[in-house]
């Protein structure tokens, strides 16, 4: 099973575009878990099983396990997903770029060592730098085209040839990165219009949408902006305000957790017909 | 002491422009360091002994540690570096970008973690992407502009406004990110011309230089292209024509490493001048 029929089916299966960032930091943890040793893999663990029936992929952040020499962490919590729940997809955010040698050891590392069904990539450095994870045919390679931070438009945005960099990398994974149905794009919630715009020119290739939640997205015009047309072709994700969700009196985290997944992902198909 | 100063001293101290890339791929080590559980440690080590008096940094490829499950050897190179030979610079060479809270964290990877003085990132993601990097203000940021592999036209030279876009990332990390004096840019050897236009835009800003050695940029023309008014200014990288030289016979890896690195120090410094 390739990575996109992986998606599909979870999309159905659960009934849901939400995608859960998994961005441990150990500080915001809970005090019983700041202490242990394992404390990052409990903590992820505890998140998946409280929302796995509400997601259509969860997404570990590398960059935290990286920070908190945790990459034994990493491993584990990926075996558990894929033993535990083999259905839903991993996304592995590590937003790599390298040249060909390089991306090939990179490769090795997302899909050999985490197992991971995808992972995000920058375009920068172009094809060959894309290519190595594209050799791993029942895997994906998310690529950056829109992001939602500030700066986002420092580069993305600049003016090639009368439209935006960002369109221009849309347009180049669309008509010749994708050869096998293997590409994704990495496209920000905050700009529902630009959205509008990469779906038109993308077909139904998937798009991973950060930018809900935490960073302030409108989830109506991120979905009527994002969708397929039939209701899907997205992985909305959110991280913080599910993994540090405020949680009522006598609620713990899993809890907290729980809730904010399912109002999310149930806001979210609101606007999918 | 800041990164530029510290890599200034090594330039003079080593009479060298020469930075070593460490890419270990352990399939290529001699026979009795394949068998070692800490071979990549004893090989990169032992490389640098070899060569620290010829190098005016080392730069550790992290990939081809992640995708072999060697993050504690490199920290133990790395540790080594700052022990044994504290005044030659380490670059991570990690190519990382994203958002600002994960940069913290890819930040804190690189500079605390791997005590490394530099780190290479990728500036699709525009500023705020590479802003937590220039928080640690003596440690530097070595931004992706033009890079030496095939694809790296496909975004890199797309017309921006009239001219090609990584000349708008040297101008933009002239003009606006270095306001400390701590970042750097990578510009491939294989395009001597470009690499003259990139100095031409960003004064004495130091210069990361992949491309001689293995994918065949011509040292003559790069250091013509590439050098300041008192010809230093450039880091130029060389990985594997180092680690895995051809031995002549009854030379061991270290002697035959070290003797590329000393003809291509020199090959470099004649046209210093």
């Amino acid at each position: 099973m390739t990575f996109i029929e992986k998606l599909s089916a979870a999309w159905s299966a659960n009934n849901s575009l939400l995608c859960v960032g998994l961005d441990p930091d150990s500080g915001k943890f809970p005090p019983h878990l700041q202490k242990q040793t394992d404390g990052i893999a409990q903590f992820c663990k505890a998140i998946i099983d409280a929302t796995a029936d509400l997601a259509c992929a969860y997404k570990p952040q590398i960059a935290y396990f990286a920070a908190q020499r945790a990459e034994e962490q990493l491993e584990e919590i990926c075996a558990y997903l894929r033993e535990k729940y083999p259905h839903i997809p991993i996304v592995l955010d590590a937003k790599r770029g390298d040249i060909g040698a390089t991306a090939e050891q990179y490769a090795r590392e997302a899909f050999e060592r985490y197992g991971a069904d995808a992972v995000t990539v920058n375009p920068y450095m172009g094809y060959d730098s894309v290519a190595p994870y594209l050799e791993w045919t029942d895997r994906g390679a998310i690529v950056l085209c829109r992001t939602s931070n500030a700066g986002g438009s420092d580069l993305q945005f600049l003016n090639v040839d009368g439209r935006p960099l960002y369109q221009h990398v849309a347009q180049l994974v669309a008509d010749k990165w994708n050869r096998n149905g293997q590409c994704a794009l990495v496209v920000g919630a905050t700009f529902p219009s630009e959205l509008a715009q990469v779906r038109a020119l993308v077909g139904d290739m998937p798009l991973l949408v950060p930018g809900i939640g935490a960073q302030g997205g409108d989830i109506e015009a991120t979905v009527k902006a994002g969708k397929t047309a039939n209701g899907s072709g997205m992985m909305i994700n959110s991280s913080r305000a599910i993994l540090y969700a405020k949680g009522e009196v006598g609620e713990d985290f899993t809890k907290a957790a729980r809730r904010v997944a399912l109002e999310t992902r149930d806001a979210i198909n609101r606007y999918r017909i």
